[in-house]
């Protein structure tokens, strides 16, 4: 038996009760005989909670003391935690990111994780104590001070620990059964996928499934952790994302799932003049904004015109200062116009299963098309097809995919509010 | 100008507001040109809070992992004050207890400074920050787990500080004016005491005045850091302790304050045997449970009994262990009972002038009985008498003296609801 580190968000650590439960979870684990290390998110809206205070008290509080003030929440609720796995008559001991020895960069608020040196939770687990991680939180390197670690932290946070301890596999608890082959919510007859590619898994979250994130993604496969994604509410088996599995492309289904994402729009600079550099400069003044964008179509410039549209789509959030960005460009690379559409919306079919069958791409558009769902842009990868429709069509998008690619169960999925957080 | 150190209790941090008027009042003490540090303790009730999240959790928290959970409090109001400070333009910087050098002992929930080493503070000063110090905690030298101070703590870690940072003077802000000649919900003519010696505070708060803790004015005296107990809500003077004043015993006031204590309780051992060492097995049991005992009377035993009784008292908290483990006493010392009196209240007066001013006893002695209040034991030391009387004469008792030891002001003291914390 070898070392498991387990990930509980905040919705599984929501009260003193769900902290109670999941440390009888933690312990029976133990039980198993595995040494067990623990990373736990702040309890339900404890972070939410704190920024606001924070708010009332600046309306822009500085970086540091915004990571020094958030990271209380993970602290108690791993003191919690410690306490209620003590209670069941088992040594348990908390540490803080720092104590852990997570090293990040300076970056408050958003940090990454440089290294981890994890001496002080080995000695501990060596020692038998079972060692409950304060997760979203590091030191970093330069400064000594508290970090926290942006987006998917936690989730990254257990799966580097689970690299740097050698650790037999990983498991994501959440308020789900495990990921499913589309939105239960959308597609009530979505399954769980019981097993899912690093690489699959990295195309399903970039294009909008929100149960792991992409980093977290990319340290797995990076360092080869197997993940198991869980419901922290039931027994059952959840989604297993390993390698892929090599030789059984044959047998492989050819479509794993289908993402859908509703926080982009898109941006269109209509007219831009088809000289070499043009669209260069445009995305050059994009970048320097730091926007991520995520599709960009190009057509053939027209014959008559020696123009071309560029389109591309980005976080809405960035809408506003991309546009403010490309407006400023106008006049010294001579386009028409900026256009901004925020009503739509990218659906994705992804698989490993389609390098090797060909008339996916086929069969996606036809099924869009019976569904009456207009195409705007087009996007592919290996393993991955996404297309921008219009914001309302998303849902029968989504349906028509599923249902075309063989996904459908016979049942219905039972539906969770959960936020797969 | 040189460097102080601010230390904010519970009750000046309750909310943001607070928070924010504290911030006003730090960065108006470094435009005078101070350098400033200052120690903060969790907001209002957080540390209850805190506690009774823990026992939701479990009966018995271990209490290495409370000590990490409770220190959130303190980190929290530390960020929040150091980002008000930050909105008002200034730099200022949080640090935990653990990044501020505060090197303590290993018992958790009631560690003790050790050593203070303040390389971090002082770097941050000197780059011109306001630092901010979580108070109420340390880490612990041997195991580097975070430690809590226990009682009086932010008090004593902000003295602390004074001293290691060779600071000017140490302020400790509070919710009354001050100390007082006596407690000003007793007696409304009390009147604020601009100057008291370190000795004389020492005896105020060992008699029960509970305003600073017995720890921080014995640190502040070995130290020589002189203190300002002032109110956070208005600009007024409050009540300096400092090193007594040499050469000015003539006019000094004979008495500074009256204090009164209602928290112990009074044991009587009945018919102890007059014999060498009966006495010292008596205080040994009592001693091995820990108990701190206050005063100890033993009578002249009796001539035709050979026995005598001995009275002590105690925090009424531990009678019940004390009297048990007298009990257990019984058959091999041979006393005939023992008796237990939780009525009973000590009424103290304290002043540095007593040494040069005969009769203080035979003033206090006759005031008393001028009041209709009874002498149950008696207890004195260089600059105070104390006595115990009952329970429902402290508050004439403490009057009596007040008036007769010329304390009274003319006008009424603005009696305050606060805690003195």
């Amino acid at each position: 038996m070898g070392r498991v580190v387990q990930k509980y968000g905040g919705s599984s650590v929501a009260d003193a009760e769900s902290i109670k439960r999941v440390a009888k979870r933690v312990v029976a684990t133990k039980q198993q005989g595995h040494d067990v290390v623990v990373v736990i998110s702040a309890m339900g809206d404890t972070t939410d909670e704190l920024m606001d205070l924070a708010l009332q008290v600046s309306p822009l509080p500085p970086p540091r003391e915004l990571d020094m003030l958030l990271t209380a929440g993970e602290r108690m609720s791993a003191a919690l935690l410690a306490m209620a796995i003590a209670d069941l008559g088992m040594h348990a001991r908390s540490l803080t990111g720092s104590q852990a020895g997570i090293i990040t960069t300076g970056t408050h608020g958003n940090a990454r994780i440089i290294d981890i040196t994890p001496g002080r939770i080995v000695s501990a687990v060596d020692a038998g104590d079972i060692v409950i991680v304060a997760g979203f939180q590091g030191v970093a390197q330069d400064t000594k001070d508290i970090t926290t670690l942006g987006r998917g932290a936690s989730d990254t946070t257990a799966v580097a620990l689970a690299a740097a301890l050698n650790a037999d596999h990983c498991e994501i608890y959440t308020d789900v059964d495990g990921i499913f082959t589309a939105d239960p919510r959308i597609v009530p007859s979505a399954r769980r996928i019981p097993k899912i590619s690093y690489e699959e898994m990295l195309e399903m979250a970039a294009c909008g499934a929100k149960i792991l994130h992409l980093r977290c993604v990319e340290y797995a496969r990076r360092e080869n952790v197997a993940v198991h994604v869980r419901s922290s509410f039931s027994d059952k088996d959840g989604t297993w994302v390993t390698e892929a599995e090599k030789g059984s492309a044959m047998e492989q289904a050819i479509i794993s799932g289908v993402a859908h994402d509703r926080g982009e729009a898109k941006i269109t600079v209509v007219g831009v003049p088809d000289r070499v550099g043009e669209a260069a400069r445009i995305f050059e003044a994009v970048a320097a904004t730091e926007i991520n964008i995520d599709m960009i179509v190009q057509n053939v410039s027209a014959v008559d015109t020696g123009r071309t549209d560029i389109s591309f789509t980005l976080p809405k959030t960035d809408g506003t200062a991309a546009k403010a960005a490309l407006e400023a460009l106008r006049e010294t690379v001579g386009f028409e116009q900026v256009l901004y559409d925020d009503q739509i919306g990218k659906v994705s079919v992804v698989g490993v299963g389609m390098r090797s069958h060909p008339g996916v791409t086929a069969k996606f558009f036809a099924a869009l098309a019976d569904a009456g769902v207009n195409i705007e842009m087009i996007s592919t990868s290996e393993i991955r097809i996404s297309v921008v429709v219009d914001q309302d069509d998303v849902d029968r998008a989504v349906v028509a995919a599923h249902t075309a690619f063989d996904l459908d169960s016979d049942s219905e999925a039972i539906v969770y509010a959960g936020t797969g957080r």
